[in-house]
């Protein structure tokens, strides 16, 4: 077994709605999983989404299609440099941010790119999220968010979501100060506890796609299927 | 790289709400990637869950909770047996069937259960999903059930989803006859194609795990969780 | 304006997966809302579904369709009695209970039922939900029961439901003892007040239809519409 | 009964990511179900939320938390100003555009604003969603959208959703030159039939609260129940 991670490169996106330099409580939770990711040699890249001028749609650079600017082809270089993707959002009205609905819709443009083998080009990375709200919400949004990494291309391993939440009801955020010299959620071992799986988790699954040279090709290439192979799919015809 | 199939299992279980011997129309879908993976040499099971007396709850054995019967330790062990779990369902006002949160309920009922490497028993197998409707709800079925087994500790492969609705409104159903000697559906390129590639990655992703002789253990062992190791998580007093 | 709710009928269906006698959470929070409809004068009928032999299905009686017995039937008519129906349910994986969903599929078997107006059945009353779980779910479940009720033809007032939950991570659940003297959730500033909304809003709402001779009866009438009325919709030829 | 609707005001919010002067599929359901209010006289007002500078955020006016700009402030006004919300959204990846949740996101933004009886300030209003793709996730956008609506203080309606979508697969859009002579999905029934519907129904009930002057205060005031007010709430401490 390779134990070796440090050829390994992750992207972390903070899907927060607040711009830098003001304080982010999902970025409090992410540096936890960078933090593990770090010790074990990863490359890390981090994108605040919302200190960037991604412009709206579907299509891999806006500027082509009548929008002024777009950063979006460019952050795009690091999600394809990536092995390893994490979203981060905050929850608002129980629901993802804003910010990750458009991150997605600008991953989801750029789904038709096809790699060498002839499978969709995010085929071979792995992906999770973690998710922070002061209420009710993480599961809801995670669904959403691996549903689409999956849908993509992406690999999703065991427990590739974790979060943290308080009690129903308006109250303090992930980090915030308790009043008693603490912060508030660090030291939920149910948060910590998915945290530390999910990061082990993309990287196992990481290191097992990078050692076998991507996800195998076979009955998985869109160029082979638009040619006409069904790798065993039953002929309608014939049953 | 072992292209051998051969020593893997698979279980599809069928949420349908129609009990045997009526048509299933998600059976329909269903037996086509079933064909793919017999043709593979891969031994396949099938419950069909309205067929069975699943007592709800989300405990082990309901019978130890007061129920007279309950089939699902039964049934469990055929979960246990398969590398590859594959959950089909209709869609009844966009959502999942009853049957289909029933089954889910219980293997989360089974989720405490850990195995030799102290992980959650579920680790090493790997899940998708199979959803028929006559309009409108695939992906919102398909984000809760694969979230639901990559929770349980399954590992989903890239679009590890697929399934066929017709357009907006009442209609026939899939493999319904069309009236001109053909099937509705059956001659859906998307349908064919998600299907033939979620079959083909269920695979891939067995195998490798299978031969890697499960999942890898590190970081993510609950009873190393609890006995104390942290994994290089970071101590929030340090912070 | 009729400030007189004695007229008014409440159904309120726990979905609990917990048959009786054992206790339920979400029946202690259904409680608290049934006790303002109670000292309002409304009459209130209480439904423990997990308690009776509901078939699956997707018709008004499954007796008719092979099964052995289905007591939706006799539920069917006390959900007809009713003005005012609320919906409670646990919350598993994130998800609202199976007996939560079998319901929903139930009532939806009876959707093709129209009254006299030619109205879908269901129009006239008014609907709201309760979720009570250890941790997370409330709005994803709240979002999937209401959104239910008005596509079946209930009218769904603000803030139509209510719920608790803990902290992220396994916990006690509403109601339980807090080893304090206390029960857990119940001094929950923002459960109690969303409780209270909800069911005033819902006695509100079912006020002014009943008032009003049920919902206002044009451009609604299904029987109407398979006549070929058009209520004022553009005829696509003409644009 | 009142049937004159002049008095009404309706805003529909077009959240399609494709910018002015560009065609909306969106846009062409949209006109269809203006085309009955208008009909009705009731007084209409449109907007493309795209073509607007929406800061990110849930504060009321975002130019106070270091934004340059930030149109919502005067968006916000048109909303308050009508009785009436449709909220029209395009699906990708079977999800709502980040244009309608940002929309939601800044809703609400002022949802801590209050009515003279103290109730939330969207009290009084009614609301709706119209969707269009080429392909599935209409109810699972518009459960969200509805949720949002009524948690914010909208009363919703009956069947207070409509839309279209295709067979499973891309394929063209609504509206869409079908190659005869005709444009896909408008001989659509049921998507004709629901979105007349809902329309009438939003009609109805806005009607209805007009009429009352108001959604009625009692049990539902933020400020009473701030002020220590329970209306009934059972005292836990006397259970």
């Amino acid at each position: 077994m390779n134990l070796d991670y440090t050829d390994l490169r992750a992207l972390y996106i903070n899907c927060t709605l607040t711009k830098s330099p003001d304080p982010s409580h999902t970025q409090t939770l992410i540096d936890r999983s960078i933090a593990i990711m770090e010790a074990q040699g990863v490359a890390v890249d981090r994108i605040r989404a919302v200190d960037h001028d991604i412009a709206p749609g579907v299509w891999p650079d806006m500027r082509e299609r009548g929008w002024p600017s777009d950063e979006w082809p460019a952050l795009c270089d690091r999600v394809m440099a990536a092995d390893i993707l994490v979203l981060g959002t905050p929850i608002w009205l129980g629901e993802k941010s804003s910010v990750c609905t458009r991150v997605i819709e600008r991953l989801y443009g750029n789904s038709s790119v096809l790699n060498e083998a002839g499978q969709y080009a995010y085929y071979g990375r792995v992906g999770g999220c973690l998710i922070t709200g002061n209420e009710d919400g993480i599961k809801h949004c995670a669904m959403n968010i691996l549903y689409s990494l999956q849908h993509l291309g992406y690999s999703v391993p065991p427990q590739a979501d974790a979060g943290w939440i308080g009690e129903a009801g308006p109250g303090p955020s992930y980090g915030d100060d308790d009043g008693h010299g603490g912060r508030i959620g660090v030291d939920n071992d149910f948060t910590n506890r998915n945290t530390t799986f999910m990061t082990w988790n993309l990287l196992h699954t990481a290191r097992m796609l990078k050692d076998r040279g991507g996800f195998p090709a076979h009955g998985n290439q869109r160029s082979e299927w638009d040619a006409g192979c069904r790798f065993d799919y039953p002929n309608p015809e014939h049953r």
